[in-house]
Order: C-alpha cells, then sequence, then structure tokens
C-alpha cells in the first residue's frame, strides 16, 4: 500500500541514519511513500521537536503515519508507543514529543505501549531504536497492521513536562521554541491566546527589549527594524525585515517572551 | 497519475516547511513524485535561484512540473504565476525566478496568473504561499488541470531585473551566481558567450585576479592553483585545484568578473 | 519498475547537483524509488564515504540499486565499474568506495567496467560523472539491463588504499573514521575484532587520552564525562555522555585510535 510515512528527527542528514530508517521501511514495505519533516531538530530539544513537528503534521493527509524520533531516554526504561488520533498514527518515544500535534487534531487518542516485538528489528540496539523499533512498527502499520496489534494499550501517555505558554492574569507567558532559516523568533504563544486583546495595545517583550503591537506583515515597518507579527504557523514571533531577528536580540532557544496588555 | 513535481525554495530544511508543501501536495495527489532540486537558496536571493534552478531544470523529462519559491515579495502585490514551456510546466511568484529556465528550453511560453482561489488552500496566509498556492496548483497541475483553468493568460511576466552577463565590445561583463560546495565560483557567463574567442588567450579577471585562459580540466595547474574552466553547468568558473577558490579570493555572490579577449 | 536506487555522495545539497542526478535517473525509470543516504560525505573523501556507506547499505532490502560518487579522480583515467554481490548493486568510480560494503554482504562480488555509453548520457563531461554515467547507469539497471550489459567483466578493481583497522600482537590500531552529529567520534575498529578480549580491561586510547573499557551503555558515565562504547553501526565509538566527545577531545577525521588488551 502506498500509504505516507513521515519522518522527524534530530538526526540530521550527514551520517546515514535517516537513509538507514527508510531502508528498513522499504524493506517491509516497498510501497510507501517516505516523506521527511526536517531532521534538524536541536539534538535532544523534545520541545522544539513537538513544537515544529505539530506545525507540519497537520498538513498532511489523514491516513498518514508519523515518525518522530527526538529520543534523549533511547537504552533507559521510557516506553516505545503509537498513537491514533482519527485515522492519522504516530509512532515515537513516550516523551511527549508527538503528543502535542495529536492533541491539536481533536480527535480521541487512543495509545499503545509497543511491546510486541515480532513488528521489530530482530536485533534492537540500545542507540538506534529509530531503526529497530519506531521504522519498521511505521512500516507495518503502513500495511494495514491495526494498533491494537502492536502492544498493549496505555493510558498515561507522558505530556510534555513544560506548558507552552502560561496565562498569568493580563500577561501571557511563554518561550523560543524555534529560530529559523531566516533568523525569525518564533514563541509558543499561540494566535488563540490574544483573541481578547486589543493586538495594536499589547507590548511584547524579549531579551529586555519592549516592541509595540503584534502587526500584520513586514511592509509596516523599515528594514532592519523588529516587529512581533503572527508567524504562518499561527504563533507570535518577533521578526526584523530583511534582517536576522535572532541575531539582533542575541536570542536563544528557551528564551522567555511576555506579552502584556 | 504520478508526474513528476520539483522543488526549489530558500526555505532550508530546519523548519519543516518543504515537508509542509509535501503534505500539502499528496493531499491534492498522492501518485506525485515529489523531488527536491535543492533548498538552499541564499534567503531571497532571486537570481542565484533562477539559475541553480535552470541548470538543474533542463535534466528533468518532458511533463515534469517545477515549483520554485524564493520569494521576497510574499504578502506584497507581486502576482503568482504559472508557466507552460512544450510540456514543462512551472509555478511561482512572477518575480522572474523561473523565466531563465523556462527561455532556455526554446519552446513558446505561455503564461497565466494565478487568480482562481479553487486551486489554492482555502485559507491563504500573507507569508507561505509555497504551502498556500504554489503547492497546491502544482498538484492540481499534476492531476491533469490545464494551464488556462489556473487563471487569466497573461504575457508581461517579470523578466530578471539584471542581465545575467553583457557583452561590451571585445569584454563580456557577468557576476558571481553561485558559490558551490567545493568552493567553485560560478559565473554567469555562458560557454556559448565565448565562441569566437581564442580561449587559451582571453583573460578571466576577478576580485583584482587576472587569470590566463580558460581551461579544460584541474589537472593542467598544480594544488591549490586558481583557474578558470567551463562548469558542469556549461558556465565559466573560477575553481582551485583541492581548495576553495571562494576561500583564496575571498568571492562573494555578485562579485564582478570580467572576460577579455 | 520500481526498484529502489539510493545515493550516497560529497556534493551537499546546496548546488542542486542531487536533484539533478534524480531528474537523469527519472527520465529513464519514472517508477524508481531514489532515496538519499547522505550527501554530506566530506568532499572527497573515500574511507569515511566507504564507511558511512557500508554501515547504511546493509540496511536495505535486496534488488536495491545504490549509487556511491566519492570521485576525486573524476575526468582522470579512473575507471566507472558497476557490482553485484548477490541481488545487490553498486555503481561507482572504481577507488573502493563501495567494496568495503559489497564484502560485507559476503556474496561471491562479479565487476564489470562501465565502457557502454549507450547506457550513459549522450554527452559527458569532466566533472560531473554522476549525472552523466553512474545516474543513467543506475535507471537502466532498474529497468532489468543486466550487469554484463554494462561493460566488459573485470577482476582487479581497486581495494581501500588503507586497511580500516588493524591487530599488531595485542594492540589493534584504527583510525577515526567519521564524526557524526552529536559529536560522536566513531573508528574503524569493528566489535568483531574485541572478541576474545576481556571489555572490561581493554584500554582505547585517542589523542593522548586513554579510556578503561568498553561500555555498553552511556548510562554508566557521568554527564559529560568520556567512555569507549560500541556504535549503533558495529564499531568502537568514543562519545561522552550528552556533550560532543570530538569537541571535548579536539578529534579529526583520520586521528589514530589503539586499542590494549
Amino acid at each position: 500500500m502506498s500509504q505516507i510515512i513521515t519522518l522527524t528527527t534530530d538526526f540530521g542528514l550527514s551520517d546515514g541514519f535517516v537513509g538507514v530508517m527508510k531502508g528498513v521501511i522499504l524493506g517491509i514495505n516497498p510501497q510507501a511513500t517516505i516523506v521527511d519533516i526536517t531532521h534538524d531538530i536541536a539534538p535532544q530539544n523534545i520541545e522544539q521537536g513537538a513544537f515544529v513537528f505539530a506545525n507540519a503534521c497537520k498538513y498532511f493527509p489523514p491516513n498518514t503515519i508519523h515518525v518522530v524520533v527526538v529520543d534523549p531516554g533511547v537504552g533507559s526504561t521510557r516506553r516505545a508507543i503509537a498513537l491514533q488520533a482519527g485515522e492519522t498514527f504516530f509512532v515515537a518515544p513516550d516523551n511527549g514529543v508527538v503528543v502535542y500535534a495529536a492533541r491539536n487534531l481533536q480527535h480521541e487518542i487512543r495509545a499503545v505501549h509497543l511491546n510486541r516485538p515480532e513488528y521489530w528489528r530482530s536485533h534492537v540496539s540500545n542507540t538506534f531504536h529509530g531503526r529497530d523499533i519506531f521504522a519498521p512498527v511505521a512500516a507495518h502499520l503502513s500495511l494495514g497492521v491495526s494498533l491494537d496489534a502492536l502492544g498493549d494499550s496505555v493510558t498515561n501517555w507522558t505530556q510534555l513536562a513544560c506548558g507552552l505558554a502560561l496565562r498569568y492574569g493580563d500577561q501571557i507567558v511563554g518561550r523560543v521554541v524555534h529560530i529559523d532559516r531566516f533568523g525569525n523568533i518564533v514563541t509558543t504563544i499561540g494566535e488563540e491566546m490574544l483573541e481578547a486583546m486589543d493586538r495594536t495595545r499589547i507590548t511584547v517583550t524579549i531579551r529586555g527589549k519592549v516592541l509595540q503591537g503584534v502587526r500584520s506583515t513586514y511592509a509596516v515597518v523599515e528594514r532592519g527594524e523588529l516587529l512581533a507579527l503572527i508567524s504562518s504557523s499561527g504563533h507570535v514571533e518577533v521578526a526584523a525585515r530583511d534582517e536576522s531577528a535572532a541575531q539582533m536580540l542575541g536570542a536563544k532557544l528557551g528564551d522567555e517572551v511576555v506579552i502584556r496588555s
């Protein structure tokens, strides 16, 4: 069956690890359509992985199988899981990395603990479950194996340890979760959190810099000027016209961002 | 239908944007064969995008649909267009980025202004037309939708603002349009411009350095020595044997290159 | 036919070269499934290419066609070859880059010198045999052309000039062959070479640092501490828990690594 399997990892593209996962998948289902979302998640950064993946995942059709491997706990006792939300499947370590995306689909979520080795490679290493467990499980799902066959049902899967953004009175506190290729600083604060606010009057504070308003387009500021706007993924973003805002501000993943009305 | 759709952008591979475009395409045509040309065009560098794309585009079979998104004008009033040259299709912003490639195919070019929202995603952002317009339009083309269905015919599409290389008497003036992974400096000057010249006697001047002759192979110079030769894409290239010519000369995109007979 | 063709090169992804190879392949066999192993082999580093490719290659199913282009000799008199080992095919320059992988498959190896231009592009450049010879030959193989049709049989193909790891009495001497994205230092010393040794008592010496034992998991050391262990590819690896061992040691490709019992 020519089902879509996506891959999101922190493996990079230099070491052949991603190619190996594709070889394993195609060895089980030669008809699978494999799509890379990204392999450049910062090493072991579960929150960034969850965020970037969730923003991409929603543009794939139903019946897609998503494999996400950002897995600092590999080789320890952390569980491997598979989730189903509607007709979409997720295969990942049980560390929260796919939960944010799965919840966004607004379907009931079912989950299993991947504990049936007959769907894995025969030898499982301590360091590369992407190859040995997640890739073969995804390939078997793409051939029509049911979620329930893959392991015992669980309900206590891991949520992301840290809330992505929180509201305190008239403040919203979020964090820098991603810096894109253009140096735009994407925050964890979703557009829907601004709903009751006057966007022209709120302020966005990041690394001591206070920006006035959340604007609709880059074109309202001069070249090189900073502004806050809504990113294409629907989050508050700090950018600079034709410049790298991240460089101008020295911003890093995890920096606090505060919105005040 | 299993038609080929190629993607060329300045999005990089870190942010998931390319994966999102693939999700949108496969949601419309699950049989499409999607091929990346490159996503490492320098941000918003239309000329480099046009050049790298044109060199790759000619190696794809007829009936290929090429999507090129280097789009500094996204969100402004620049038009989105689709072109047809022979049996090859191009989908891009109307900023010249595909015109150089389309002209190379030496077929009559037909173009439409993409103004039929029924072939787009239902919500179109101000910042990501790759996802919202270009990807779905390409997917619909791959399903057999005709060029004319996609929008009104236009004839005044944008040419590249700057000529790629010009002849002044016995001089040819071009520019550095690409520096490859090996530090080879590719210029806008095509091999065909040298036709009437004696290749052993011409000089190539770049950043104050004068190189004698356009040679046929690296092997004619010593390790670390600079030379001019014809690149695999058919352009004058400045290289150094087993070294990075770009580093040796401090060359940058846009530097002037002059050939004198 | 929907056969798998893998690509491993030192071309990087910025220049469109890999996209061009895919265009050439799909022009000959539109049904081919093309998989990237990696394009980030260090420029012209045959040994690293051979090693990274061999580790990935074994996870692909039989009947896969592997194209490996790390080719410092392009344009010189080095031969182009194709190998068959069991049902797996290899297309590469005759410089040893695929031999290590082919031998690992433990089948008899047959080889031909690629000297039948009817399976190449009509014009062959001096600089880009990936496009002009290796890609079209692989595409023809994927359509069922036999190895023998591609050229004359040869038996004297190039072995890797340098042994990957050697045993001297109770010492094993290998080298750093790859440094992965996480800064883990992979050596040429395969796990099987340690067979008769007591893993807790041997020492691993690299850049003057002596590490005690080859451990089974990162978890046995503190954060930031160095250790030797077996990599997911089955080689002795020097790593640091949650840190880059390569940075801590200043390790480079080619550094000597010595194991003493």
